[in-house]
């Protein structure tokens, strides 16, 4: 039996983690606070379906697990615009072929790694393991049973944090802040979201466009929707929390028809339960946290949300997560399985990818929300793929974010802001594609290499 | 009988918050988590001394208390600069007269103000009872009998949190951060500090120069001393936590010994307990907390160190807390003692001011330790010094920060930061204060008036 580890929290991050231990020879307990979400039905709270992408995609390779995720998938070539006024355009998200991001169920991929972990008999899943209590300095956990209420402790060389935003082992940490100079940020967005559905169309199909990331952009706020396998799309309002126009003011059910009926007359025509999804789902906030150091004493380690949670405009956090799992696996060799060497290297060279994704996650609600209305904004789109097209060396940020699974985020995000400096620029000083001279477009572009 | 409110939290900013509210007719019952201090030695850990000035005398002078403390307090007209070679310099504070800080204790001042509240008969002080749990939504709060552990729940209308950088109300609103959007962050600094002591004279009087707050800045760490009226000194020693020179290499007595003889050689023979003083003190982290909103559901709000946690640099954690509770103050007539409105506009009034004066203190460590022996930045002292002298409307930043309660912290930060880069880039190109023009200068400075 190889050496015990404690993963706290079977979400997407904890399980593939467990899974990858379980593959180098780690045998791997993993307590989870909620019921197994392959015998129970799930609650809400988080969000249905996810935009998996290479980094993601990676991750799942290198546990062999790409094979078995890909069937639950659907692909999204673009974006689908639908304006206030006049016809939807498809944006494309990349100017090759073969680059798409694919929509896929946070559940079902959830449990198609449960299953996966537990089938290498290495790794031990407890459900309904709450983590009450941490000693940082002996690597020990007190779990609560959620049923009975009882308590037990258990301990390992290294306990790994996967137990998201809110995580107990990150609250430990905070509330030890003065001794482990723990640095701590959360910040939230003045937007908040809501889901709700468009159903499957009668007699099966999709409604909209299957394969795309559908947006209705409307300057201050914005609606979504991703497909999922059963012909329904997941849609999600995101719209400030108080305000002229926001969730505040949607106080009766006339209100909410006629904000729906003024904004979103095309999607809420496939929307028949509307109102009582609009009042059975939460209106929920959202918040990026950042912290560091992501480990204490060489003996505990706070990997995916639970390190770095991050809004989802740049659908990668689950993509950001499962990137954590391949980029600690890197170091098990280097160190030859010494954790305290590991986690350190670790966080030092993962923390600015973490701060770099939720950086643009931040900043790409305005280009969801706002630029994708903007005339300059979509010229520019179209000469970024058209370069794309034209120049296997030239990526777009957001495809160096989203499809460069070789390049760090920070280097994603500071090439990119940089390129779509010069490309916005560049827009605003033509009139339409007829003017565009890509010759020109390339030498900009290649000021950045001096 | 006058409105009851609760203040959780007697240090310097819940108790004068007390007494001034007392002076307005509430009825104020005041719960603290340590005993009184009046009664019981107090346990370590919060700096024994602090400066007082214009801020924070013009909060007292509000609730009259500032002919109380003045007795308290020896005044520092400058600091005098230990050079690791050479003589010791005196820089005065300020080019005018009349302007100066006060060293003070801080036990003897809250004792002060506590005698103070609760002559008022209307401030109700109860000691040794901590904040247990807080139900942000009805305004009630649960405290523990430290002695008993036996508990019991309190409510008012209004419930304010002055109980520290720790503070239990802070972290109420924190585990509920999704619920009311609170951003909260807390980041350390690279360096600690330790507490340590130069007695008295033999025979009664002060060893150093009374006074002045004497600083030996040894660039990447310093020493500094501040007067007790008993003729000791308070000494800090702020040295990083890690790495070639720090807290972490001071691992046994001759290398303790060797340390201070090497870089405070003239302070150290001052200092016969050093070694005890220097096992028996704790090494301390330095924190600033930043959150909003300060204020929830109109029922709670947070003021002082509970706010706004600030390095000590600037040696106004304390000014800045008497200064909350003068801005809160300003706001009960105007709403007429209406808790939501009051709350409300005191946090979208401070919140800024807050900030300011916490990333002042931040960047003034830096001045302290390092530009205190930059000859440029003396020489530029020394021509903000003549300039005050000369001219009625010109303030340094430390000036203005410090002696200006007048004008709000984020004005003062402004404007200073605007005034140092103009000055420090003349004082870089004159060789001394012979080549000083005062026209020359004013003409530089009004350019920030355009």
């Amino acid at each position: 039996m190889g050496e015990k580890v404690i993963i706290i929290g079977a979400g997407l991050c904890g399980t593939l983690l467990a899974l990858r231990l379980a593959q180098r020879g780690y045998t791997v307990t993993v307590y989870e606070k909620r019921p197994d979400m392959r015998k129970n039905t799930i609650s809400a709270g988080r969000s249905i379906n996810l935009a998996l992408s290479d980094r993601g995609l990676r991750g799942l390779a290198l546990a062999g697990a790409e094979e078995d995720v890909l069937p639950l998938t659907i692909p999204m070539y673009g974006r689908m615009l639908h304006p206030q006024v006049g016809e939807e355009t498809m944006v494309k998200y990349s100017g090759r072929d073969g680059e798409w991001i694919n929509s896929v169920s946070r559940g079902g991929l959830n449990m198609v790694l449960l299953d996966k972990a537990e089938a290498t008999g290495k790794v031990h899943l407890h459900f309904g393991k709450g983590c009450d209590e941490v000693d940082l300095e002996t690597g020990s956990v007190t779990l609560r049973d959620e049923a009975t209420g009882s308590t037990f402790t258990d301990r390992a060389e290294v306990v790994f944090g996967t137990d998201g935003a809110n995580s107990a082992i990150r609250n430990a940490m905070l509330r030890e802040s003065a001794r482990y100079r723990f640095d701590f940020s959360i910040k939230y967005l003045p937007t908040a979201y809501k889901e709700l559905e468009i159903p499957p169309a009668e007699g099966g199909g999709f409604r909209l466009e299957k394969n795309a990331l559908h947006i209705w952009p409307r300057d201050g706020f914005m609606m979504i929707a991703l497909p999922n396998l059963d012909g329904s799309f997941t849609v999600t309002l995101f719209l400030p929390h108080t305000g002229e126009v926001s969730f505040a003011q949607l106080t009766d059910d006339i209100l909410i028809r006629s904000f729906f009926e003024q904004y979103f007359p095309s999607a809420c025509a496939h929307m028949p339960d509307l109102i009582s999804d609009f009042h059975s789902n939460p209106t929920s906030s959202l918040g990026t946290v950042k912290c560091y150091p992501w480990q204490v004493n060489g003996k505990f380690l706070l990997m995916g949300d639970a390190a770095h949670a991050v809004v989802p405009f740049y659908g990668q956090g689950m993509n950001a997560s499962f990137e954590d799992v391949l980029v600690l696996d890197g170091l098990i060799d280097k160190y030859a399985g010494d954790w305290s060497g590991i986690l350190e290297e670790y966080q030092q060279i993962r923390k600015q990818d973490a701060d770099a994704i939720a950086d643009l996650a931040v900043e790409n609600e305005l280009e969801m929300r706002s630029a994708t209305a903007d005339p300059v904004f979509l010229l520019k789109r179209r000469i970024e793929l058209k370069m794309e097209q034209t120049y296997r060396d030239y990526f777009s940020k957001y495809s160096m974010v989203t499809f460069r699974e070789d390049l760090p985020y920070s280097y994603a995000m500071k090439r990119g802001r940089a390129q779509d400096e010069i490309l916005m620029k560049y827009a605003a000083g033509i009139n339409s594609m007829a003017e565009f001279d890509e010759q020109e477009v390339l030498r900009l572009i290649h000021t950045l290499d001096g």
